[in-house]
């Protein structure tokens, strides 16, 4: 039996509630303070409380140790399970994806996951954390530095696909718009493509708009099995497919963000687990790290033909009333990308979208089914969700 | 549906290969070398290879980011899903356990699970790694240093119960003699009761051998589940039961390894789930991170009444030829404690001593049902394996 049978054999997991403490600069809190807020907040949305959680799971990137027991330890103190994870941008949803096969195989009904940051201001890059202090001859390369990996794979694109400087930027325009409409993003002031092109180069064809900042940020989600959702006052929103695999990242040195090749395997086995194909997505949430990063991913992701992401994104089809509505929050680059915190703000958006919650950012015409994209040095994990 | 109820549902899953790099200090060694040959030795001792394996699992707890992508990437680069856990001192019991989840589920039918550590020397606690700046009144105080936090219990437990000093450094006495007897311990040299006893202070009344050294090493497991076993040249230990949960911290101060009361519950969890008794235990791996954590285990895990865990180990029921073959491999006194990969070299000394493979340091009379405690700052896992 294959991990597609498997899964639609398990229990139907959902999202409850999700719960953000806003993303942006917070010297004067702990990791405990911005954890307790996203917390608290799942709580209030899900409807539920301490003495509901029956396990938790979460994590940080940046000294990760024990994060996930800390954070709910300033909440309640309940004896749970808390294990905590770690896999680089990817990390708390590595925590959901652990939470929803824990739910649906029946071990628990209903879970809480948490993902916190607090990054150092600066380039993250060069030889990853934890590694050997030898680098690689990647690394002495120039590889490894996140700007320069999206940057090199652009201009790949923009040599083999005619992709132009303006496509990439455009990606920053549309960020910054949505995230304008967004209270909870580090950013909220629209910027012209022409501020864009202007801006300062980071590594070309890459300016400062088109990077994701430093960020201070927390996020949480209750998951619950479909079956005792009713008990709680949340909006269910169900998971419906994921998939999840690395890249060959030492053999080439290049970090998972931006391999050619391997996501698309991965969304394929994620529209299987969630019988849906591209054409079925509406709304979507994809890694954009970097602005190139959106455009990869909407030709990985299949919402484009290769070559052609760039293009979708100057045409408006990214755009909130666009054929596929992406980064409706602003993305990594406007909302903000505190590292351990992403994947389930990802999760976030998309769950409020499906609702019909987003506000002045909310995607038209009732949005059923969408599709979260988060990748990272660690591999990525690709989640589809139904209303 | 309770979790026990779920756990019996789910399909039989097994040990199929254990792997070990030697435990000790290794300079000239990289965390992905110590990690490779644990890999390839648990490949060969499960009869597998690479392409066998459809997930992976691991980590690391000092500096964990990714790590156990890089070690499984050492090997083998195929693109699945490889989750990196951190869970202080249960770090690769966790791995163990995810895993289990994943097979148990049907998801996966073989999975890799690795651990590794190289551990700076000195002390390892006070403001824990990853923790606010900010310690607590409980750090302050001298809680969050390891050896303080079980001397204080201890202390406790001599004025509670009359428990001696003889008894805790006869644990270290058995703990080195059994190390003399396991080829991949750190230290293999016995030492006598007055030896341990007249060793330098660290926390009265533990004395330096009573406390596990800073550790190098690598551990590696194939786990499947038991309906593939028979494709593979492995002798499968089945893991027969598992529970998990994290002490109060934050609010006392005292770690996880210490906390009084937690343990118990968890472990007739762990019972419950494999269907035995304290009484069926022939064979014990516990975390003995200092002498005085193996006898709070014994009795936390029921194989003697509270107040009689050190009298039981001063009467030689916790000896290789007692009542409960305790730490057969030397524990993490003798064999060593590089953190992340303790939990798996606890699990392989099960399997060994349940296959009557551990050669000189076999418990004798054909062992069938074995229980592995490991517990840290983030929480304790309880597994339970049968033959």
């Amino acid at each position: 039996m294959g991990t597609t049978e498997a899964w639609k054999k398990m229990r139907e997991v959902c999202v409850l509630g999700v719960g953000l403490h806003k993303f942006g600069r917070f010297p004067d809190e702990s990791i405990g303070d911005l954890g307790r807020e996203a917390i608290l907040a799942a709580f209030a949305d899900a409807g539920c409380g301490p003495k509901d959680i029956q396990a938790a799971f979460g994590g940080r990137v940046f000294t990760p140790n024990t994060t996930a027991m800390r954070l709910v330890n300033e909440v309640f103190q309940t004896g749970i399970l808390i294990d905590n994870v770690e896999k680089a941008c990817a990390t708390s949803s590595t925590a959901v994806r652990l939470a929803t096969w824990a739910i649906g195989a029946g071990l628990y009904d209903v879970c809480l996951c948490v993902g916190v940051e607090k990054m150092e201001r600066g380039l993250v890059g060069g030889v990853p954390a934890g590694a050997e202090s030898r680098a690689s001859y990647g690394q002495l390369m120039g590889l490894g530095i996140m700007p320069a990996e999206y940057a090199l794979r652009a201009r790949r694109h923009m040599y083999e696909y005619g992709s132009t400087r303006e496509m990439f930027a455009q990606v920053a325009v549309k960020s910054h718009k949505n995230g304008a409409l967004n209270p909870y993003a580090q950013y909220q002031t629209p910027v012209t493509l022409e501020e864009v092109l202007n801006a300062r180069m980071i590594a070309d064809p890459l300016t400062l708009y088109q990077c994701s900042p430093s960020t201070d940020g927390a996020t949480a989600v209750v998951l619950c099995a479909r079956e005792v959702a009713h008990k709680f006052t949340g909006r269910p929103i169900t998971i419906a497919g994921w998939a999840s695999g690395t890249p060959a990242y030492s053999a080439s040195g290049v970090s998972g963000d931006v391999q050619e090749g391997y996501i698309e395997r991965i969304a394929r086995e994620a529209y299987e687990r969630a019988s849906v194909g591209p054409s079925d997505i509406q709304v979507a949430q994809v890694h954009d790290a970097f602005s190139a990063g959106e455009i990869f991913a909407i030709e990985d992701l299949g919402f484009a033909k290769p070559g052609e992401g760039g293009r979708f994104v100057w045409e408006g089809k990214a755009d909130i009333n666009g054929k596929v509505a992406i980064n409706t929050d602003g993305g990594l680059e406007s909302r903000g990308h505190p590292q351990g915190a992403t994947g389930i703000a990802m999760l976030a958006e998309i769950v409020r979208q499906l609702r019909g919650e987003a506000g002045l950012r909310q995607v038209p015409g009732n949005p059923k089914v969408g599709l979260q994209h988060n990748v990272g040095v660690g591999g990525c994990n690709i989640f589809i969700y139904k209303k």
